[in-house]
């Protein structure tokens, strides 16, 4: 029998952080101990985990003891405060803000994709952006495969990317409350906020540019992306336009996006057989659809990436990081 | 004063045809006298046009007399059948359906694009796909000044273009209704059925490639899309990754697309300015915002175009192809 770990989860009445609870649950995540943190309005709360209740503990910097790993996903602000005081107690901070991604000494992963930047840290792990993460996992066997010389994304993104507020507004919304917001989120598109660091951009675009970049060790990697969020409740997709280096077949993309862990291929439009962002609900995978070569050049194709934002772009793959960190014998 | 003008309309209660009735009172159009065409089941029905009562008619080939317009929108296998006889009584048939648009003796026109196209018929105009009008206004101004290497075009398509009963479902499905199709509407993204023409490719797609390409005398163009079809009522949107042949800047890009009648530009992401399909209700004009130059290569940018699909989609432009041959002194 392996060890079992302590573990502490920062933003537990959270999307993502009820989430992560599910996640651990369903895949018998090895537990020995939990500790539910929240804000002091959550704090006293009471949490079901694996039958048993917990109280949800209100996040101070006296109460942090020493944990194995600490999944984070409080927001921005809470990550950059509380992630270097878990890891200087010897914790392994999963964090799931943008706060650390772009941290030279932070690993940024997917497992799927750059395992191997599990192996250096400084005791803090960021996990990327959603519509970052399904998009390298189908992107990486592509680049190992064929080369990258074009990336150009446009997303269809739900409004749970936006948070429990965003599905509530959208949820008023539906029975014609007017919530006070600029754009509709109902029968509506509309763009996440601007970047702080590129004039016309959104914070959105940069991230998934900046995050593909890093954990592909190419700084230049040309990828270009706009980003949309649209009005359903779960669920992020993609097109991805891509032109390769060398040339292929469609059963050569077939084969290598099959060697991909956790990649599932559903793609055959005769039988309107192809992923939906409603189909992706409880689902952890990658789905890919819609592979097509292009028309008018050679060396190009189209995907669709289709998975659960809150899952595989969240709480999923923090779960991931920790399993892996585990099989690779980096935990002492 | 100017003429008035015998019009008829056939498909007289479809969605496209209810707009006809709509933007021909709205623009005041000079009719000298109006005939409503449906199928059986809706003939005998009532209808107000300009405040006067009309009963809709059963189409059949011996009521068919001459008019100077008729203004067809009631599906493909009613235009291929009906659309010659109009054409053989001297009516000059404008066509919102599939049937005539890549028949070699039938012009496909867009008035603020290729008007000159208008000069030359057998009495039968096709109006384009939704998604290619409102792409190719905005294109125009940029092939026109820059030229065009590559277009990369995803789309965000609202339920109503599949008319009326594509929106029944949405709001059955909102009400909780399962009606049987394989994919939800609600809730979700899908796709079109697949094109006959392209394995792998819906009809859609190809559509808007050979479209394009035929509007814009260009059948090489280098233009590739993907096209989805999302759960909001009105107004299609689109990501469009443009490499022209020249260089120029942001504010070059804007001045000649301010150049482009019935364009209107909604820019400032700093401000959450920027064009939404549900801004479109009863709009006619195509709508363009987030317009960036691309930063990982030079001559490069992206744009977002977005237009009423049932207006300036179908019923407005159709009606403009009227307009501009009474403008341009083509009709006897």
């Amino acid at each position: 029998m392996g060890r079992n770990f302590k573990i502490a989860i920062v933003g537990t009445t959270g999307l993502v952080g009820r989430t992560f609870i599910k996640v651990l649950e369903e895949r018998n995540f090895p537990v020995s101990n939990i500790t539910f943190f929240a804000s002091k309005n959550s704090a006293g709360k009471e949490i079901k985990f694996n039958g048993q209740n917990f109280i949800v503990e209100e996040l101070k910097e006296e109460t942090v003891k020493n944990y194995d790993f600490a999944l984070f996903s409080a927001g921005g602000a809470i990550s950059k405060q509380y992630a270097p005081i878990f890891a200087q107690k010897k914790t392994i901070v999963i964090d799931n803000s943008s706060a650390w991604r772009m941290d030279e000494n932070v690993p940024l992963v997917v497992p799927e994709v750059n395992p191997e930047d599990l192996s250096w840290h400084n005791n803090i792990i960021a996990n990327p952006n959603c519509s970052t993460i399904q998009l390298i996992v189908a992107l990486k066997p592509i680049s190992d495969n064929f080369g990258l010389n074009k990336v150009i994304v446009s997303t269809y993104q739900s409004i749970s990317g936006a948070g429990q507020k965003g599905l509530d507004k959208y949820h008023k919304e539906m029975l014609g409350q007017d919530v006070g917001d600029k754009h509709k989120i109902f029968s509506n598109a509309f763009f996440h906020p601007v970047s702080a660091e590129q004039q016309d951009w959104t914070v959105e675009e940069i991230k998934m540019i900046n995050e593909t970049r890093k954990m592909l060790h190419n700084p230049n990697l040309p990828i270009s992306v706009t980003c949309v969020r649209l009005p359903f409740e779960v669920g992020h997709s993609e097109t991805v336009y891509i032109e390769t280096e060398k040339d292929f077949q469609k059963s050569d993309l077939i084969e290598k996006l099959n060697t991909q862990e956790n990649l599932i291929i559903i793609d055959d439009l005769h039988k309107d057989d192809y992923p939906t962002p409603a189909m992706t609900q409880d689902k952890d995978e990658v789905f890919v659809g819609r592979i097509r070569k292009e028309l008018s050049i050679n060396n190009a194709f189209w995907m669709w990436v289709v998975a659960n934002n809150i899952r595989k772009g969240a709480a999923t793959n923090a779960i991931q990081i920790a399993e892996k960190m585990i099989e690779m014998n980096l935990i002492n």
